[in-house]
């Protein structure tokens, strides 16, 4: 019903609507009329009440609430169910959890805040208020735990795209799964997955970006997108953007499988051509990056003039 | 405590032991002994107590017990931890939970009975109570999820090697996780893991023997050790066999890889060789299985004389 008022007030910016006048039109109360506003008011909506006239929306708070993205997102999918929570532990537990219990592909968790944001190999990601945006998505995939890689950078090409459409700034990616602007790391994935041997039962995508957040609150080397645009993003439109790329990639993926993601990819890298160093978990290895491989492997030229390919791991660019 | 008492009369299985000497040698009250001695007769263990002579161990239960199975065991990490359940949902589910909890590597969960056994590709994995073996073990290996199927053949080549040692029958591994004896199913592995897309954080190995099952109480296709050798087998040996053999592979391949446990896996094998039909998640093949690959896969030879590999899916053994 907060969807519904907010778009009758949306349709009309600078007008007064009467309280008689909405509840007709949504068929409710007076008195729930009322309540609904008061909820609004909670959630931090300004309005103008004016006798004889009615309402006017003032103003609309920067959250990601469900019923801000849900009226403007065209998925079929990806966030036709959207969890809201103000602050979590984690979105990637909570998704996980709800996976768990057998909650839908396509469910997104977002959050403003996180107090145990997780990164890869068991890492904190910095997840201050301050206006970054953390989701995670609900993914049910039928494939082998050896393509879970492939649905990284999937979602690594969705988010470079997805920020480069909400803000004027340059957004590549540095394998597996950061998001870089001007060599700093505004973006990052963590992909998790419950399966068998042989069969992924789900798969979450956790999905954190330094959105408007302030330097001061990021670790050293990170930055924002505002930062490097030197304007602020439009949370809820990036959001929108990132879950609708997120969903054609996935079905471009289970249509014609890696493919075309992975020439967009090779297009959207500042890995390829770069000296750099892998931390796996065996052993460290420098070399030229040179390509990526059809299972998400990164292809690394040794100085000796061998290949070797990279799985799992951490990479450092060098210059 | 139980443990010691056990021990004590174990170690003389024809004589009476005197409450008295007993309390003093394990240095407890002679009211603490009672309550001992009250809580093994609930676990069903029977003593004959005898005035001036003392108590003499008549019966110990059929029970997969951890104070029956520790003292024998002789392993330094699976099994150093074993919780047992008479009765429970899953034991894959609670190891899972206690895994997720950051229980340790090795710690074995055991039942008598799963109201809720399951199987692979969620299927129901029936587990009766008289007389099967129902355990999970957690893995923290350090490796990528890409090598979880090669977790799975190490698991059954223990399981066939610890079977054939506790039983005089001919065991065989049905790829991947089936072991049969005379082409019927008596043993079936899930493995289930937590992972990020290019690490394990862990892997639950749920193993469901039909040790001594009815053969009324089981599915059709499917039978017992017992009904095969016409023998009972003692579950206790036989899970200390499968643990030791377990722990034995699991290190031998963080060594030395998979060539050695490939190997033996072959031998074990009753599916090189044979006809078979695969179901795999887009198709179906039929053929003949000529090799397990370095990977896990199953590389099998269709009628026009190429090779195809199979990752996941079922199999049927066809003749």
């Amino acid at each position: 019903m907060e969807e519904k008022i907010l778009k009758l007030f949306k349709k009309k910016p600078e007008h007064y609507l009467s309280g008689e006048q909405i509840s007709k039109s949504l068929n409710i109360t007076r008195s729930a009329f009322w309540k609904h506003i008061e909820k609004l008011r909670l959630y931090g909506y300004e309005f103008d009440a004016v006798p004889h006239l009615g309402y006017r929306l003032r103003k609309a708070p920067d959250k990601l609430y469900p019923f801000e993205i849900s009226p403007i997102l065209k998925t079929r999918i990806i966030g036709k169910d959207i969890i809201y929570h103000d602050t979590v532990g984690s979105t990637n537990t909570i998704a996980y959890n709800l996976a768990k219990s057998g909650a839908k592909e396509g469910v997104v968790v977002v959050a403003e805040r996180q107090t145990k944001g997780r990164g890869r190999l068991s890492r904190i990601w910095s997840s201050p208020k301050e206006k970054g945006i953390y989701l995670s998505i609900i993914l049910r995939p039928k494939m082998t735990p050896f393509k879970a890689p492939v649905m990284t950078l999937m979602a690594a090409v969705s988010l470079a795209q997805a920020i480069r459409e909400s803000a004027d700034v340059q957004a590549f990616i540095k394998w597996p799964n950061d998001i870089l602007i001007n060599e700093k790391k505004v973006s990052g994935i963590l992909t998790e997955m419950d399966a068998e041997a042989d069969f992924v039962k789900f798969l979450i995508l956790g999905i954190g970006i330094n959105a408007n957040t302030k330097i001061l609150d990021l670790p050293k080397g990170a930055t924002s997108i505002a930062q490097e645009s030197g304007v602020f993003v439009v949370r809820q439109q990036l959001v929108k953007a990132l879950l609708e790329r997120l969903e054609q990639n996935y079905l471009l993926i289970q249509k014609e499988g890696f493919a075309p993601i992975r020439t967009q990819w090779r297009n959207l890298s500042v890995t390829l051509g770069r000296r750099v160093k892998a931390t796996c978990m065996h052993k460290q290895i420098e070399g030229e990056a040179v390509d990526i491989e059809p299972d998400g492997g990164l292809k690394v030229r040794l100085d000796n003039g061998f290949y070797e390919k990279v799985m799992a791991g951490d990479l450092a660019l060098l210059r």
